[in-house]
């Protein structure tokens, strides 16, 4: 099933794991009681745990948003796609110290089932509410994991039996500072093994 | 810059963070003065710091790959390709347990850089080598932290003057059980901030 085998040159390394997801990070908090809410772009993001459902995020100490999900403990993950990508990447070259993101990328604030503070991005077709578990400091970047309590789905993406169907989103990923959009299926978890029956189902393939 | 709003349903939570990597994972030991490889897929890992350069990766503590990174307390990273996506698939889908998944997914273990016992995949296009940093159980999934120390690159993906083109990988993203490939590029890091001339350069647009 391998292909050809390359010839490798060996390097310093860098954080050139791809592709990743480049995911809006939404957040909030409380202060002399008036509600601030921002929003940022993080690509080192990832799941951690199916059991509870975790993530993590690693966001540099010196970003805005930092300090938000310090205080407020929470944070919400909102899924990207091609139509809000460059509202994604204004969010993650701007800060919100001196920028109203949601105003300038034309996003919306909407409430985020199980969050107190931090709002979930009406444009997103998949937003997962989390409380922070734990906070690592690592270098450049802290990595906060976060259990997913609520999630809210597009009802678009389901269709009349209630079945899910991520490719209807047209998610984006990121590779080595480049976003991408994501080809048709070439394949599904177990199709190594599956039945030609399945496979003919499930990839259309004759 | 963002598109309509959507209709949510909120429920249960999962882990339907996407896309994300799918990524394979060479570990080795050495146990009764024999040295065993093996590998395996794993969907659950990105990135969580830049400097130094960290990932982490989940697995399961009933894997057979976990028990061997536990010993070794080292592993790699080797990202996957449309050329390798059945072997990859096939890597996650039976154990090393019973099953030498070198030999019948027809992938090559080679020394990779700075790891003691843990092989790169030949066929992968690029391998961070990883040392293990800190373990975290957290319930399904225990997470390992890898700090990248070497990192091996197919020298087809280096143009002569040097420059990396990591689309020229063809690298595959998993989203909800279903993996694609990567569409040509829509954007790049900071794209929605630059002038036309670079838009121009980069992007091929009129």
């Amino acid at each position: 099933m391998g292909d050809k085998t390359m010839a490798f040159i060996t390097m310093k390394p860098g954080a050139l794991l791809a592709p990743v997801p480049a995911v809006l990070i939404g957040v909030g908090c409380e202060s002399d009681g008036k509600i601030e809410q921002n929003l940022m772009t993080a690509a080192w993001a990832g799941t951690v745990c199916t059991h509870p459902p975790m993530f993590s995020v690693s966001i540099r100490p010196e970003r805005y948003s930092y300090g938000l999900i310090q205080k407020s403990g929470e944070f919400t993950i909102n899924l990207t796609t091609r139509a809000i990508l460059k509202a994604t990447d204004y969010c993650g070259v701007v800060s919100g110290k001196d920028h109203d993101k949601w105003a300038e990328a034309h996003l919306t604030p909407i409430k985020a089932d199980g969050m107190q503070f931090a709002p979930a991005v009406a444009e997103s077709p998949l937003y997962l509410s989390c409380r922070v578990r734990q906070t690592l400091p690592l270098g450049s970047h802290t990595m906060f994991i976060g259990e997913a309590v609520f999630m809210g789905i597009d009802e678009a993406l389901l269709d009349e039996k209630g079945a899910f169907h991520m490719e209807r989103a047209q998610l984006i990923a990121y590779s080595h500072g480049v976003y991408s959009g994501l080809t048709e299926a070439l394949g599904f978890f177990g199709y190594s093994v599956a039945s030609d029956k399945v496979l003919k189902r499930r990839l259309h393939r004759s």
